[in-house]
């Protein structure tokens, strides 16, 4: 069956707002506003993101606000708390076919390569990509280099590492962290052949800092971003979304 | 399918009898009055509870006189004893189906964040509530963070935390300890968004304390507790249900 | 359905003979008359026992002279050598529907609370107790506390959470080992609720101090005993069994 | 169903052929002859044995000439290299349907009882032993004590423990290693019951000394033996397993 | 059901090109040309390669010019990445039915036998035998000796234990590491029975002396190589094939 990925596209780019980090890193991540959902629905349908991550606890409880944004539901399949430290592993706790049923457009997974337990996230991503491929269904991959394996090694390969990865598993779309420089990230996404590139927004940082790097992602290839604390941490994220938006779906002549 | 809660509450707000501690503790915890689940049903339908937690062997065991007194059933679905100590691990000894032909109104199933299991209730968690939700049964989550991840951690984190992990994941309630101060626990129940957020007894306590506690908990705009030794434990357990029940429903004009 | 557990008793009372020492404990315990189980068999039937204790193999392969004898049945499921020192766990080897088909008229299950595996075997017992119950057949659940968590715990606390357990996880009855004195026996049958205890013979001791004990376990309100090498060990099985037979089933006003 | 294992045995005796030893011991066991399957094929054509003991991989590229061959095919179900040290875990890469589906007449699978994957093997056998019985198919049990928890045990102990738990587990026929002395290797054949005893040739010896051990077997009531390097290592297979045959086979009054 | 080995054959010679090196070994391997998957799908048309080794996600994202090229299909079933030090693990991350989808005729598994998860990998080979030969499709095991159990052992054998491995297991062609010398190979292919043994091209060397081992596979009796860094590394990548088939599917008299 064809993947239904263009529902997550414009004009072949994209910018996701990404929004599980209440489970992946606590609600110190929060203030009294960004910690309601209603709120970051808000602000996805006002900024016209091309897709919302959320658990599938959330896609539950705020299925008629999400519904009627009309902003793209993709659901994250996999989590774990920030608690444990070592090795990571985080597995499936939303089946695809949940997924699909409180209407999600895509479904994302998080593997930690390099860590101890990367065969077992492997191999349930192995049968998630297929089952929602079955469907129709877009994959979207993060992949995070992680555990005491990584320690030392060059940014660069690991980006590269990591995008690769992606590609040869079969993601659509494969989220990563921009860790080195602008020609790094290039190699990185040349790796990915057709698997397209997304990166992840990180931590909060100085606005000015922030769109030169949203440029060096434009330039690299990468078809956009999946941001969440860069804009929702922003005292006016609506403006911030703006301006993220106005660089990465400026028209130009990278590769397409 | 529409999840069945309103049964467990009374204008939004309940009271729960917790009895699940033969199991989690050991029967330490009991005398010769209390160790007979006879007298605690008894108890539970005097006191008009909101719910009754009971693990699956009981449900059976004492299926007639649990019917009998109308008060809905909490099947507990997984469980350990307390005798092995490190990084703690409970596993399912009860499906969602028996769950249901014993009579249950809702299921509970316990997670500890933090431990080095942490994965594998999360990924159970998830199997649990997909199929509890698709029959229309409410899911209760008790979060506790464990293991040695969690020490030094500060208890508003870990309380927001537990909540929160309780919504991202599809609990219909999170059952969590108070452990922190009243603004705490306010910002884990705003953390917890349209999950509902229950407070655990806890170990017994001078009885004045512990309604000071109560007045806390209803403050917060928690819907109330799930009450096991401190009133199972006291010389008059009627005598303090009453006093319990009369903060809970108390008509105010809390967040609703 | 329910639970046909008249058939393993008499008037309440129980004499089960265990014989599942062969793959528990090795051949040691063995001489060249109780290592047959032919002699075994006869020695149930001319005993009159409520019961005889085989492993899966032996079912299969004396099933013409089980079922000659009348004597009920019951599969221990699980089993493990004793070679391997450390935390036990002992796993399903026979199925529910395996034993049925031998002609079970129940099945057990050894459990070991505390040991670092408890969990696996509180889950498999969990799946065996569901489908053992939708069949009618009654679950005999062997607990003991085990492994070095249980190091200096008191045996009255231990005795009672074995019990508990039992009752917790839906055993109709329960075995474990007598091992403190009568009053914290009566609190463990008593902490069994419903749940109806039967004691392990356990290692072969002077005739008369074991009848000593048998006396304080009929006291004790326990259903009765599974015994092994306090019979099949002694010169004159059968002589000993009439023994242990007069005292548990002597009618008295204990409770019922 | 009735368990077919009358093909597998002459009055109740049997001399298998085994070559597993390709997987279990690696090709340093073989040279330019014994390498090759076609001369064991024919060898044990030659020598009338009544069993050849292959792996899956061989059954199925040699399927024609083992037909050809009529010698009853015994496929070992589970397997492992001898490169790994520590304590040994052997698991299932045939199913029984497979071995079915390439003319098996009887399946076998390996359990190092001891080991600290015990539990795990015990498990599997269970089920393998429920599939092949329910199609008629006998089950021969290698069994072998392993791991630094059998250290310093008696070996009269632990043969009998090995026959021992293939009676408990539900095997046809256990193999054990003869290790002890006549007497000892008797009280293990009288452990094993109802179920019959073979012998593992093991390592090649001295071919007086290996025949003397072959009458001490024929004594102890073991029904045969398993020969693999013993024979075809000799230079003359042929010859040495006349000898052999002469001492099993011959009419004698042993326990039948 | 009969295998469909000849699609993969000429004359019962072969050459593989193997890419599955972007998520084994990371695009450090790669340059701005060989990165490319259609630059390597071109290469494998115009070698007239005997097939391509691809991991699903590439299978699919480059469907239309893999089919294009007419080349045979291999799908490498497992994957892992080489960040993880230590004892090593592959897990199936595409089942035989997906690599059939995308038009595969051949699949192939990876089992680092001597590893601590050796019999994890032996456990999941089985079950894709099964599947693939069920539905005629040939299966290739990369068997690999790894993992500190292996330190200190004979190249010579490992190497046979290897091709042995595959035989006993079911592979219709083994793929191992050359690392002895022409005598050690010859008896490693010997091993491998009817197995078929194709040797992995390995790191890039100078060409005169790859050419040199080319010829000493030839004569060993193994039916070619799955070359990759050798080929597309070579800033003459046609050149040098051209060079190798003219090796591999000389006329000659060796073992057919």
């Amino acid at each position: 069956m064809k993947v239904k990925i263009n529902k997550l596209l414009t004009k072949d780019k994209t910018l996701f707002l990404a929004y599980d980090q209440g489970l992946e890193h606590g609600p110190k991540e929060f203030n009294d506003n960004n910690v309601d959902h209603k709120n970051i629905i808000y602000l996805a349908k006002k900024g016209k993101f091309n897709g919302i991550v959320f658990k599938k606890g959330i896609a539950e409880k705020y299925q008629t606000e999400i519904k009627k944004s009309k902003i793209p539901l993709i659901i994250k399949l996999n989590g774990k708390t920030n608690l444990l430290k070592g090795e990571p592993i985080s597995r499936q706790i939303c089946s695809v076919e949940e997924a699909i049923e409180v209407g999600a457009s895509a479904v994302g997974y998080t593997i930690y390569i390099g860590s101890e337990h990367e065969s077992l996230m492997l191999e349930e991503f192995g049968k998630i990509e297929k089952e929602a491929h079955e469907k129709g269904i877009p994959v979207v991959a993060w992949i995070y280099p992680r555990g005491k394996s990584v320690k030392g090694k060059s940014k660069r390969e690991l980006m590269a590492y990591a995008t690769r990865t992606g590609l040869e598993i079969g993601a659509d779309i494969v989220k990563i962290k921009y860790e080195g420089n602008l020609k790094d990230l290039s190699w990185a996404v040349k790796s990915a052949g057709r698997t397209k590139v997304v990166i992840a927004g990180g931590t909060k940082q100085n606005e000015k800092e922030f769109l030169e790097e949203v440029k060096e992602i434009k330039e690299s290839g990468a078809i956009g971003l999946a941001v969440g604390r860069n804009v929702w941490q922003n005292p006016k994220p609506l403006k911030i979304t703006k301006k993220i938006k106005k660089i990465v779906f400026k028209n130009d002549s990278n590769k397409s």
